[in-house]
């Protein structure tokens, strides 16, 4: 942590995507942070109102190309990476190599897969970081706080896969649930497929209209295994299908599970109760369900659990806000334990309903 | 059928509705009927362009009551229900009492159930038209053609339970797959829920964002339990979810199924058979799945069978117009069936997208 | 016109973007007319239902690059000509020079301007076809409807001119108001800006927010100022603004006039008569004003006047689908014309709403 | 201003309303106030969450009706009230005669017009508490700052008007601009039309369509022509047209101006100058316009100037989030200033997008 007196030197590699900008959104009115550095290869020379004309108001570092950054120089506390998948690893290993003390949060799913093989069987290259991933750690905060306490480099999780481990994990780990049996059925908003130019997601391509993705294979699915195998024990593998939603932001999980022993309200008391203290994790009341909308824009996430008629049977719902608690304000929360600061530092905005 | 050069005399019961102005939508460019009788209750008096103004170019006659109706001089070939459910058993036992040679398509809930125990258990009241219930054909076209043939009045199905009834129904009767291990998760459109004005309907409360209702208890369950039973030739019980999207039209049904002794590719082949000469099911390619805004305000229904990562085990995709085959499309078809008209007569519009 | 017993043979140019998908939507039904020839140049060797799933169905072409085409062995009928703005001129030259029997009708701006002179000027390059200009006709039906009869190529007008110029090109012949005191504030859906993946057309960039573009210099003023002098017999240069609203279809202009000793009533009068007996356009009741949902789909144009509260100047908007009475269904309807049918055949469909 | 160490007791009247739910998304974390009353009289009793999940995790006083407050014991500093028009004026006449060291701000318009004639003439009721009108302050910020800062009473701006007065107001009073020839062409996202159940604002109605309303006879129009003819020092009357877009925040204003004397670019200098110091209106750089989403959910307006092609006219556009700077952003940065604290406490969210 920084002395008391001074704010902590802040740069974001990859500023001009939507993680990037809500990084951004998130760290201007921080009182704990200054953002000195901001990077994004193909807009290097412009001003960050240029990409983005809603920070127009404030006062912030010009583009830069991330080759040309003197990380020694640059003294950053902490660097958050909001690059693509793939091109993180170098990154992060010039960074850290440059300048060791300098602490990274990265966005990517690089170094989120602790298993080398598995990256590569999922990736279809090898890892180009392999020491750098011993040392990373899994940010899923709620579950590895301690870990992220004292690590140098945090693998931030992914949206689809911090909405479906945060109900998970506790029913895994209290062996409540049949692990063989798991369906997680997901549902996004639109900016988890990035800003890409691409014509299927254009505005007339996705509007009024639904669909679903990556049917049987998408490639979240390596992060689902190894955290939900960890939990419980044992290998798991579970049935997932993502959707695309026409809305901007959130993700719903709803998810099929069955009780081993304990019934849908015994696996309620134990998300209840795990997650009583936490201040980003809600459990609603049993039976009831939560809507993306509630948590727009907020690092909350919402957890229903709902008997099915099937006996034995229960259907869990959980909400987040996919740019915010499923990317950029879970990293907020991890550079807040990796400083030392009080999680919940900046983090404070309730959610934008209506 | 009406004499060769004659157009049959249709009724509208409910115009004012979602369903009613859909079917005003295929029928006025239907070149085999005239639209001579319109009711809805709150607007009678009113011009059919006061509550539908796309309806202002086109002769209509003015809407009325449903008290008032003299159903004999009416004259009508045909009605369409579209009556809130629970108010039609009523209506329908009134029209064809004054009227016997009248034909009816209901899309409300109401004649849908056979076993009238069933009817009570779901709806909570007994059934006000038993002996029309003995009568009544569960216009599914695709599966009970002949008998909508012969029919008086047909029960026109719901839209969640055609959307998962025609990929699933030939599956469980080929015993394909397992009927205690299937997982039904449904997205809608907003019209679904019709046009009452309720607050959780308003545009501000239900754009951007994403939610599931009715967990564990959605009335369409008594709907599928009785077909799909009806096809295994057992009881069959699903899981089902039913969720709110935030666009005008469409349903997608992301269906989970293992395969008894059966591989997803013998799914696929089952399906791709079954449905190669229908007009209105369209089966994709093994792996790919549809997009509902590609069957947007068509009579179409896009089925798509994928594998899953579990062996033995496959997704299944199914997307209609909840509007179009999901209710006043498919009502059309049947009466085209009834009135022995080539049954794609008046449904050939292609899907509008973007 | 075709003999009586056989279908036209038509080719559409450009036929994997937005106004090539709506063309296949209205002559995939047309009972007169047989799709015979498709090109898109990135996309040739494709299938339609590649590029657009929704025609999956349908027996139709594949795609093939426009180069390739031998249009004398085509024997087309007549072409639609769907390319994008600046690469018309050259590829409807040699169309016609193999094939001067085929007909066309452009959908792009190229052959709108009869002054070759605008035309560079707006466009910033010569003119590539300039015999062809002189026999280009402007095919804004209602208005040009006998030259478009006589045409071999009809140049389609723009859709945001198309709803300017249905209101606005009566009052100005009948000096009804102030030519020098225009405004139009046009509002667009998105499928305007056509389907080429740009980053300021992605859905998480345009849903939830509207702007105005092109404020004071949009290349569609050109075309307004030739129609409206041309209906003023004297130079008329109006106000304009287009701005994008988060829906795919359907433009409203509002439009600001000042009555030359007319009153509100009075231009309500001389659009009441000017279109009564059209079948494309509708006029409402005084004081009452179209909504863009209500002609979404169709190939409708509804227009409203309304009294401002300042003495003497009306308000005026107009509504119409930009992919359909904008773009697709007008050159459908020019195309009815131009070979002798039936002005409103294939043009039957009432509008989707909801 | 309460002392240092304890913060502001506020209370909410109206709390279940979309500016209600705003007030509390500002209010909750806002370091300088304590919420401790609600009313909402339809929902007394029940919890915040029960009408807006969103504030489930939150601690927050319970709703109760407004009838049963005794506004003595209350003892709050400062009430907003967030009431229906037409309701208010009873209802801080209530309140502050029987507390009369409370501070209000209002949300409704009853407070607005200074003129009681104008109130009844566009209300068509006489006022109920015309010694309150009397010391009302109308509450633009930006202008009336110093009165604000003395006020008892003040009557918070419209949605609309705010976005048209922000930039007309410094051109009126530097007679830059003809006050005869201006055009408001207003467009808002669909929050501006609360949150009553009516059957025209149902998800299904107003998506995907886009129309004006209230055309030539709005009764915002009353609060524009009290300001701006204060401002020009002569009546002012505008045209003035409101639309509704399908989406839930945000008001874009395209106004149409004509120097006197002054060319487009005198008239941003003189925004620019105006507003250079104000921390919640942004002038954008000559030529260039605002988008509303830019501004979603902070309390900040975007203003931009372009020349028009006709000369010595200019095209305005201003955007804000209706709910924001339009009502409660507003409504909070006013008691900033009644309350003696920095005008921006609380109201430092950046804002959302995407």
């Amino acid at each position: 942590m920084p002395a008391n007196d001074k704010k902590a030197k802040i740069g974001v590699l990859g500023a001009s995507g939507y993680t990037g900008a809500e990084l951004l959104r998130l760290l201007i009115p921080h009182p704990k942070v200054e953002i000195v550095l901001l990077t994004a290869d193909r807009r290097a020379g412009k001003t960050v109102a240029d990409v983005f004309p809603q920070f127009a108001p404030y006062d912030l570092p010009a583009l830069r190309s991330i080759d040309g950054a003197d990380w020694k120089a640059a003294g950053l506390d902490l660097a958050f990476c909001a690059l693509p998948h793939g091109t993180t690893q170098k990154a992060i290993a010039a960074l850290l190599g440059a300048a060791p003390a300098t602490k990274a949060v990265d966005l990517s799913a690089d170094f989120r897969l602790a298993d080398l093989a598995a990256y590569e069987r999922w990736y279809g290259h090898a890892h180009a970081a392999p020491e750098l991933q011993k040392e990373a750690v899994y940010g899923l905060t709620e579950i590895y706080r301690h870990k992220v306490k004292a690590a140098r480099l945090v693998a931030n999780p992914g949206c689809y896969t911090t909405c479906a481990q945060l109900p998970l994990i506790p029913l895994l780990k209290a062996k409540a649930i049949d692990p063989d049996e798991i369906v997680v059925d997901a549902k996004s908003g639109m900016t988890g497929a990035g800003r890409a130019a691409k014509e299927e997601m254009l505005f007339s391509e996705v509007s009024e209209g639904f669909h679903a993705y990556g049917v049987g294979h998408h490639r979240h699915m390596a992060e689902l295994d190894q955290e939900f195998s960890l939990a419980a024990g044992r290998e798991v593998i579970v049935s997932f299908t993502p959707h695309l939603t026409p809305m901007n932001r959130g993700i719903l999980s709803t998810i099929y599970v069955r009780g081993l022993k304990a019934q849908p309200q015994d696996l309620h008391a134990v998300l209840l109760k795990c997650y009583a203290k936490e201040p980003f994790v809600h459990v609603l009341p049993f039976g009831t369900v939560p809507q993306t909308r509630h948590v727009r824009g907020s690092n909350m996430t919402f957890i229903g659990v709902a008997a099915d008629r099937i006996a034995g049977r229960a259907i869990i719902c959980s909400a987040l806000d996919n740019l915010t608690k499923g990317a950029s304000g879970q990293a907020v929360q991890n550079m807040n334990v990796m400083l030392g600061y009080p999680e919940t530092t900046g983090l404070e905005q309730v959610a934008l309903f209506p």
